[in-house]
Parts: C-alpha cells; structure tokens; sequence
C-alpha cells in the first residue's frame, strides 16, 4: 500500500456511470505525484492515509466491480512527511 | 487512478479483434509519457480526464473481456497544470 | 497500453512450456527500456505498436492461461518518435 | 517480488474493517521508497524481507478478500545493503 | 515480460509455507533494481532470463496459489547488456 497525502476532492460531472456515488479524492504520494482514488473512510484535506492499488482496491470499495484502481483504507494517526512515522 | 490530458485519437489498421469497435486516445501524463487509453465517455483532445488501469479497466469499458489495461472514466471539470483543482 | 517499438525476435531454447508456440518480440518503450511481448498479430522489426500489460494480456494471447504480462495489441499506422501521431 | 526492510509499524485508529487485525509494517525499498504491508510472518524493525504485490499479497494474507497489494512473505537471512546477498 | 539476470539463489529459513519449496532467484534488471523471482526452469547464476509479473507468474509457478509475482519463463539464448540481442 501507498501512503499518500489528501489534496482536494475531484469535480468531475461527465463520469462513467460504474463510479456511483463514491468519493473521489486527490492524493499526492512523497514524490509529488498526483493521483486519484475511491475514498470509503471518510478522509479529509491534509490527512495522510494509505492507499491499496490493483484489484484489492475494488474490494476496498465494497463491491467488487466498482471502477477503481486505488482506495483509501485507513488514516495514518502520526505522520512527518520528513521523518515518517511520528513518535506513536 | 490517473490523472492524463487527450492528445489524440490513434489509429491502428493492423490491431488486435478483441479491441472491437473501441475508441483509443492517446493520453500524456504529467510528466509527459505517453500511453493508449480506451474511451467509453467520449474525450476530446485537450480534455483532462482519470483513467484507471489494471483489470478495473476491464469493467470500465463494459466487457470484461475487452483487451483493456488503460480505459478513461471521467472528464476532469477543472483542472489547471501547473495548480491541480482549480477553484471548484 | 504502452506505445513500444519491436527491435527483434526473443531466442530462448529454454523456456516454459506455457508458452507453446508464441512468437516472443522484445519491444523498446520511449525512454529505451526493453520488455518482451507476446505477439498474436505479426508485427515486424521496426513498426511502432501499441501493448496490453496485466491480466488483459493474457486475454489478448487468445488463451487466459498463457504465460503472458505484454502482449501486442496493434500496429501504430503512423508514429513518429520525436512528435507522436503523425498527420492522420 | 521486492526486497525491502522494515522500519516500523503502522498505526492506523481509522481504518477499513476488511483490514481485520493484521499487521501493518511500513517497509522501505533500496531507493528510499516507503510502502505499507500486511504482515503474515512476525518481522521485526530492522528485517531485511521481500514482499510479494498485487493479488498474490491476498493469498498471501491467507484470505482473498482482504485489503492488501503488498505482504511480507520471508524473512531473509543474510543481506547487506550495498552488496547484496551477504556469504551464504 | 522483463528482462533480467540471474545474480544469486535467495536463502530464506523463515517464509511463508504458501512458498513450498520453490527456489527462489535474485535478478537484476538492466537500472540495477533486484527483485525476487521463482524459478521453475532452473536458471543459473548469471543467466539472462526473461520474467513474467501479476498474476501470470501464477500460472507459470505451476500452480495458481503459489505466493509469487515474478516468476522466470525462460533462458535467453544470446544477450550481450550494452547491443541487447546477440547475433541469432
């Protein structure tokens, strides 16, 4: 899994219609890369989660045909961007 | 998922039958790759989409079966380059 | 898919019996890593084709269990390196 | 599968319930990368182990469903970082 | 599918039993990058190999739970690092 930092929500009114309602978030991993994933946690701007990729992702969106290739599965509690992990 | 601009349509006389009658954008990616992506939601060139990969792009393109590893699901509303979301 | 250009034939006396008789390419991607591809539609040294990768190579290798992660999917009618699509 | 070592634990109080109890190691790849994986085999901080991706990090979890692209599934014995393999 | 070289035979007292006694490679690609493969063709130190990744290596494990994501496909019969193909 990924960890990765919350930007913003992603606005996107012509979408295909498997997305249903799920919440779409811009994450930016420790590169800087941008990247957009299915967000069933409930995160918010500037937390840091983890993310799972491939066809986990699609479990992680609690059903298995959603179209998603990355989903939020969990906020980090502590989280430096310089050091990592906090002192837990 | 991923976030790529529509460069072009590709054409390809020679191409596999499993593709079927599927529309394929070339698509760039913030740091300027280049790759083919099939388009059920009808892209223009110049548009800011996400596109997910892995077997999801299967799903994405309405046949399982469909020779996909890269299928657009949505036009970006905003989206500036250099700043991500614009003002939304 | 992957916008790769075949540079020659793969050689391996020694190799897996799951992969039959398919024609093994070794393909060169835009910033000249080589992979290797399975090859369903005869593409020749020096055309410009594009690849699937993942589970859905495995479709294109038409036979799910072929030991396959890139197949060619089809060939680029007109590609030039430096600019991308040429005038279609 | 990747080589990576272990650097801590990850402590997530908000997170998927398809994660049930399983371990989660932040490991670190030779390039500096930082990942997330379940962990099956108890590792310690400071192990040196390689980690399988994609769907067989499920299997590897010892349940399909759960929510993971990345598991620890060995310890490795000897390794030194700038060489490689130590003297087996 | 990649191509590597074969640099040493990875010792591991403490893996997951879903590994069974397979044998398990170091490879090192053309960036320098190792990873782990299984090997069921029996590949030799300094071999070029070529491998298959995701869920393929699998089936090419020879059986489909098997804990891998690389596994070695076949031998390649002339490479030379710096030209690539040999003359055939």
């Amino acid at each position: 899994m990924l960890i990765q930092r919350v930007e913003d929500t992603l606005v996107c009114t012509t979408r295909h219609e498997g997305l249903g309602h799920m919440h779409l978030r811009i994450v930016r991993d420790a590169k800087g890369s941008l990247s957009v994933a299915v967000d069933p946690v409930g995160a918010h701007k500037g937390n840091w989660v983890f993310t799972v990729s491939g066809s986990a992702a699609r479990y992680a969106a609690q059903n298995f045909e959603i179209l998603t290739d990355l989903t939020i599965c969990g906020i980090i509690d502590h989280w430096d961007e310089a050091e990592g992990p906090g002192k837990n």
